[in-house]
């Protein structure tokens, strides 16, 4: 059927190869950089804290005046502004350690009587003072170029007084749905022969969940020019993933336009389903042909759309959500092919669901995950332990 | 320090069982419903496919037409427009399979001269054939009523041609900074004893990543009238979130606040950080305390904000993302308290890091995840593998 059929992680590897990462940025307040990925090292340019800041709400002392204090035998200081001989100064939680005190006491260790306070405690020189910069120091590096960045990454960088990054531009992507028999969702109701568009409809939610910024163009009909004249309109994106005519069929127009535009970099997988997916690079852009068969699509976008993002958007390798998980049911599957099987989670079982065509895009929803099966071996056993890999 | 200090599983089931999930919903069209809640059941009122169609590309025949068919003896039918006695018509993956045909023979094993066919196989009924409702049957359930809705689940809806479906609401959470030692970010460089407001800013990005609405509300000083002022003009939300001034000191005012105002289910918590955190409601509203430091915030919030915010969403438990690792270092923890150790991940090995303070924030920031020591261990040992709790 194709002339050729390449291992799933050789046609990965190829595929990656054959394009850049984005090297465009941008720079962004800091709040909005949730999930984006940093372009630049940050180094700090002051300490955290800048002032000795108090751990404890209490009393801060010279330590030397608390010699001698226990639970029975208080020392007694003063309050005041100021740190001088004998005196101290009410502190909280994070405010500055005045000049010349160099320990606090814990309020529990004391007991106020007006201006004059008594300590039962002795507490040695830097007993809860957090130093200067003891959470960051200057000129320490807080964030290394292509990290990931999170939530609490963020608040590192806004507690420098960070407002604005410099992060990687995210990949726009640009989605082709092609197919004489598609209708837009929200058309009236499909003719014989006719269904709704829903690859395109997914890539496009997918591809923004991972990271990158969809674009989705109107159904082309199985027609050479049209898809050419499609891709060509949309080579200002960074990928281009047409959905359908990947396959060998009279109608399956898609991969001969890309070779025509650019180069066929693979052209049949050995991963089931999506066999027919085809990889190809125009203007040095990947270009994602999917089959047009939904579950032979969704497996060929998570196989490669989602690490050509990865890679085009310098996002770093995340871990992947998976779970183990006892097969309750043998799953058979075809050896020289990857194998993504479909199941669902229960009470830690991982049920293979019944239907495996790649055409019954509700076994998809049905399923948690997939177990994915190597090309050397025909299956799994009812009772082993498998890893299951969650669907986004 | 705390009156009581209650188990941490606990107070979470205590605090869970305080308030009820919201029942607002609302209409959306169906490509913004990634990452949302479904609040109904969605039946199928068609079939999917709603005709017969072919699974392969090639030529629908009558399957007894191709009777004695083979590699060496093909059988001969006319092509045409509709299916006769001994002909057949050319057809493409997924459009119809005309009427009086039972089979389609793949174009592989086939040859065309003109209008002749050359069949070199025997098919027998349906082969080829994808019948009416082989992706989803007309009346049958789709998606239950909670269930969280991802792309393909998505693509399934649109598949039958539905535009908008019924979503839970958002929870909207007010999230409260306060501290008089806090300034706004982007202000002049803080003087002595002022430092960034971070707390209030990483929960707002960690409720817009978990599913729920932030709202970021004003730094409100150290003042119990502000404090009231500030959780009465925002009791409209669906839950709120104070950062700060939880613990028993002159300044912590928000735990007496909240129990002026309503009830005060739990005030001092086993987790390590996070021990001053406290959990009220208001007018039925979940309300949290959470530690002004920030590591002991953030513990809070992912362990209390985190699932206050998924039963008020209606979320399903997600599995969470774990990966297991072989501890580098032995890690101690406090007996008695669920202890939030952070590790870096480093070939497969946990790297506790050195730091322990809850007011270290770049702690976090180089933490891969959590590792969470139960209440009545004493740490683990250098060489135990364990589960690292990613930080999202």
């Amino acid at each position: 059927m194709f002339k050729t059929r390449m291992n799933a992680d050789m046609a990965l590897e190829l595929f990656l190869a054959s394009f850049e990462p984005l090297t465009g940025s941008e720079n962004l307040n800091v709040e909005k950089c949730d999930g984006r990925v940093s372009a630049e090292d940050i180094t700090a340019k002051t300490d955290v804290p800048h002032y000795r800041r108090a751990a404890m709400d209490g009393f801060a002392v010279k330590a030397s005046d608390t010699l001698g204090g226990g639970s029975t035998s208080p020392v007694i200081l003063k309050t005041g502004d100021s740190i001088g001989k004998g005196s101290c100064v009410r502190v909280h939680t994070g405010s500055a350690v005045p000049e010349g005190a160099d320990a606090v006491v814990m309020v529990e260790d004391t007991q106020t009587h007006g201006g004059i306070v008594e300590v039962f405690t002795q507490v040695h020189p830097l007993k809860n003072v957090g130093e200067i910069g003891e959470d960051i120091r200057k000129g320490e590096m807080i964030i290394k170029r292509g990290k990931l960045l999170r939530p609490c990454d963020i608040g590192v960088i806004a507690s420098l007084g960070i407002r604005e990054i410099k992060v990687f531009r995210k990949p726009v992507v640009a989605i082709i749905p092609t197919g004489e028999e598609l209708i837009p969702k929200g058309d009236a109701l499909p003719g014989i022969g006719e269904v709704y568009e829903t690859n395109g409809l997914m890539t496009e939610l997918y591809i923004r969940k991972w990271g990158g910024v969809p674009g989705l163009h109107d159904i082309v009909t199985d027609n050479p020019g049209m898809i050419k004249s499609a891709i060509k309109a949309n080579l200002d994106a960074d990928m281009i993933i047409i959905c359908g005519g990947t396959s060998v069929g009279k109608r399956d127009f898609v991969p001969g336009v890309v070779a025509s535009l650019g180069k066929l970099v693979v052209h049949g997988v050995g991963i089931s389903p999506g066999k027919p997916t085809a990889l190809g690079i125009i203007n040095g852009k990947p270009v994602i042909c999917m089959p047009g068969y939904p579950v032979a699509g969704i497996v060929a976008l998570y196989w490669f759309g989602k690490e050509a993002l990865r890679k085009l958007g310098n996002m770093p390798r995340e871990y992947e959500t998976t779970v183990l998980a006892v097969l309750s049911e043998k799953i058979a599957s075809r050896t020289g092919f990857k194998t993504f099987a479909r199941v669902r989670l229960e009470n830690g079982h991982a049920v293979p669901l019944a239907t495996s065509g790649a055409g019954i895009l509700s076994s998809v929803s049905k399923a948690d995950g997939f177990v994915v099966i190597p090309e050397n071996i025909e299956g799994y056993e009812k009772g082993e332990t498998v890893e299951v890999k969650l669907i986004d």
